[in-house]
């Protein structure tokens, strides 16, 4: 057992409170993590605030150094350095072998499991002995954690911790949003709707694949200027200093709508109005946000008669081990840029404070440096 | 002017009257056609009963033969055969060059137009020398017609024009959305919603394409008999026949989901259990019918996350001047199926009887002989 401290909720809502924990050693297949960073995203929160299993650990979004593997671990070893994945990649189940798909059978994504998969256990206890519950497989806020193999990409050593940490979700997503969903190709337009980390990474996705106009959409003024300052917008709108609908606008200033449009907030509503700001006969949508994806999206059929598309994406259609390197060197080619979206910078201790800043909407990343508790 | 007889709409719904017409030359892009043969679609009646531009001659799916051009005409010569498109090919417009999409911006449909694009006016008068109106920018229910060059594909002469002439809409959409929209694979499975003329259209489509199980629905028996004995249907699904939504009982025997899912009615709550088969990760939805296309679909945006996809096909995605030949090709080397399609021969005096034989659900295609009046 390695004694260390991690940020434990112990109810829904409820401040995170920094307390000693024991971290069991992995299981055959599993590797124990030093998380070094890791950054809070809005999931994070969605599912602390809605959740039912404490006490727990959550954080997803980390880059850490492999402290020790189990007896069945391939290709990882102590001392790697090494992003988790809370969409995992067994390499072995029918979905991972498709070759159509980044979601896993074995390690895909579900907030109700607490334990590791391997053997339904938590790896996680409290100083006098109660189990501690994992979340997403990966618990990052933590100063180390348990992780099945299936759930951590071995990475660059010379790639910081401290900014790659980044792409264990938000940016991945939205990067893969335009690249791998959507496809964008050269020179085409892209419409993006929700200025947040994932809809600033669309933005750079698009770039990175060589769209020639690159619209956001928000209705804060502020992210589009930060869009077009930093992050590849080549047009801003915002909704509110138009009297008529969005999807209007976009269809007149791009000759009959964007060839492709990518919704970064989960908003049914938002869905709808990204479709219809698709071009008629090939405009593909992306849905990339999960917010508010308990609510039904309505939409005429009309839409897709002459050929537009609608489709979602997961971790950005990344598959963790196999795939997100790719990005780690993108980064470090200087195609895609990490630093802007890192507006925070943290003690772990302070993760409650983190929750704050996102949720005034002051933040892109917060990232947390788990040795400061 | 030639004189000649036609089936007249004169209002909503009233019986079509065969009456005596005179046909105007065709203006410099146009040809006028001889019809030989033309098959009733239900679009034609959903069209006459819901329209409000009378009189009119109905009527798009047909072959003919060319008998004389305007002379500004290239590619066509009188003694050409011919099947006519309700949706034309200019091959000048953004749409038809950007090799994206078959709706052509120019010659797209439009239900409310009555006359011609090129000058505004009606080829058809009456016997007193009133206005016809036009339909479709074909209006085949005539012994002659106007169509502009971009609104007709010559065929091959050896090819029979009463089989032929059903490529003009409905089998063209179903086997499209197979083989176009969904782009269905070798080896792979797809469910097919609602056996009319598009649904069996479809599975010729997938079988086309090597699929290797092809899932009929439909809540009548005889149709799924049909298409086990006749279109290459491999499984057949009665929803009567189970107490669980149809979307679990595909989901149950395809192990998952089927890679493709092709609606053939227009009914929204079958694209939503279409989306629903699919299967999770990168199963394909292509929305095919038109009937409900007012109505509003409404699904879980969840159903997307997992990177499944919707999309919907305008005439299959074919584009008739350049591409409708492959299947008058296809239908010639025997891989695609016409003849099992008509069920019903009647001169185009008995268009009525055609009407109310598709509406009591007795017809697939009803070829009428336009000589027979």
């Amino acid at each position: 057992m390695i004694a260390c401290y991690a940020a434990v909720a112990h109810g829904a809502g409820k401040p995170m409170v920094i307390e000693k924990i024991q971290v069991a050693p992995p299981g055959s297949t599993e590797v124990r993590l030093k998380i070094v960073h890791t950054s809070l995203c809005r999931t994070d929160i969605t599912l602390w605030k809605n959740g039912n299993i404490f006490p727990r650990i959550f954080g997803h979004e980390a880059a850490g150094i492999v402290e020790s593997i189990g007896k069945d671990v391939k290709g990882v070893q102590p001392g790697d350095h090494a992003l988790t994945l809370f969409t995992g990649e067994c390499k072995e189940c029918d979905y991972c072998k498709s070759g159509k798909t980044n979601v896993c059978q074995k390690y895909g994504i579900d907030p109700e499991r607490g334990v590791m998969v391997s053997d339904g256990k938590s790896r996680f206890l409290t100083e006098d002995g109660k189990t501690i519950y994992h979340f997403l497989g990966t618990s990052t806020f933590s100063q180390y954690t348990v992780v099945d193999q299936a759930c951590i990409c071995v990475v660059n050593k010379d790639a910081p911790l401290e900014k790659i940490c980044l792409l264990s979700c938000g940016v991945t997503t939205g990067v893969g949003a335009a690249t791998k969903a959507a496809k964008v190709e050269k020179g085409s337009t892209v419409a993006i709707f929700g200025l947040g980390t994932i809809g600033f990474a669309a933005a750079q996705g698009a770039k990175i694949a060589g769209a020639s106009r690159i619209i956001g959409i928000d209705i804060n003024p502020s992210k589009l200027e930060e869009g077009k300052a930093k992050f590849g917008l080549t047009d801003a709108i915002n909704p509110k200093d138009h009297d008529k609908p969005v999807q209007e606008v976009i269809r007149e200033m791009t000759n009959g709508g964007a060839d492709y449009t990518i919704e970064c907030v989960g908003n049914v509503n938002l869905i709808r109005d990204a479709v219809e700001s698709a071009h008629e006969g090939w405009g593909v949508t992306v849905a990339a946000g999960l917010d508010e994806s308990t609510k039904v999206l309505t939409v005429s059929p009309k839409n897709f008669l002459f050929g537009r598309w609608l489709t979602g994406t997961w971790f950005g259609g990344y598959k963790g081990r196999s795939e997100l390197n790719q990005l780690v060197e993108k980064y470090m080619n200087k195609e895609l840029n990490l630093d802007d979206f890192i507006t925070h910078k943290l003690p772990l201790a302070k993760v409650n404070d983190a929750v704050t800043l996102m949720e005034e909407g002051k933040c892109l990343r917060c990232v947390l440096d788990a040795n400061a508790v």
